[in-house]
């Protein structure tokens, strides 16, 4: 099994998910500033051109962060702590719910800040700075709703720790990188980061 | 059990996925256009004022339409056919997979466009036109992975019927009826819509 990957929050996901399984794999990098995930070599693997991508051994692809880390908790030797998606079906419904609230809340507006307010890609896509700015207003308010939740539970999702904590927290630790967002001081949200810091998977590279 | 909901693509899939099911339950509708899902009451239920939301009958709150679609097949009786999220762990990956393409790469470029370009909602949110050209752009080339997907396979994420197809049909349909994007005409897209349009669940209301 090889993962195809760049530096990027969504492989550090996958880094931090398969710490917490207890896994590793064969990583292979992949050139994104120089275009190789645009090649016709990587496009067979990945059709979006995205990374990261899992190369199973019999030759199958998986992209999606998200759905690299379904299949890997699928055939990960069980820890003893609750699944990562959940356990039983609203437990499931709870942490994708949640995990997908990031992801188009903050996750995805983050990204349309950083994408058009600083044209990293202006190479290959069109940037409107104005977007971007728009993007950057609306980023920072979804944190409100994960404050809030996390002044009712331990997790984002409830009373276990699961993919949605650490979709937050790697979107988190970029927005902080890359400084295009103004980030609010919340105090749910501050306890929550400080204990997925302290987490060893969250040193995981 | 109760769905609150207004009439959008998200409710649609909502629809689609209990006909496939069997499954029905009592419906609320939300006034999206007056407001009504950013009062403090609807707040409550979603506080990300998103329709639509499914209410348990305990109270509790499940929103994101695929997070809906998740719980209701954990508690569907079996139907018989492969489960629509996947019966092992590659299947799941795999559904899931194509169906965070189609959502990432299609249908939230057309919300993009949609958005951006008719100011539907500019009563509450900034509309940027030139980002609204550039979803307009971007989102039909998405169509052709898909289109070269289908040529391989009878539907999106493999021989089985899944939340993908679900997906791309109510996006497909969606971007015929508001018209922001110039729809390319693909020969196995063609073929499979033709197939989606024939089962009994998208004709579901």
């Amino acid at each position: 099994m090889k993962l195809h990957e760049a530096p990027s929050p969504n492989a550090r996901r996958v880094h931090i998910f398969m710490s917490e399984l207890g896994m590793e794999c064969e990583r292979v990098a992949v050139d994104i500033r120089g275009g190789e995930n645009l090649s016709a070599e990587f496009l067979a693997k990945n059709p979006g051109g995205r990374v990261p991508v899992l190369e199973l051994d019999d030759g199958t692809y998986i992209g999606e962060s998200v759905s690299i880390c379904r299949y890997l908790e699928s055939i990960a030797p069980s820890t003893g702590a609750p699944k990562l998606f959940g356990d039983d079906g609203l437990a499931k419904a709870q942490i994708d719910m949640w995990q997908r609230r990031v992801e188009f809340n903050f996750l995805l507006e983050l990204a349309g800040a950083f994408r058009n307010l600083t044209g990293v890609f202006k190479d290959r896509e069109t940037c409107v700075k104005e977007w971007g700015a728009v993007c950057a207003e609306r980023a920072p308010k979804a944190l409100n709703m994960f404050d809030t939740q996390l002044g009712k539970s331990e997790y984002l999702a409830g009373d276990s720790f699961s993919i949605a904590d650490i979709t937050l927290g790697v979107s988190i630790d970029f927005a902080n990188m890359v400084k295009v967002l103004e980030m609010p001081e919340l105090e749910n949200l501050t306890r929550w980061k400080n204990q997925m810091d302290a987490r060893a998977s969250f040193s995981a590279s």
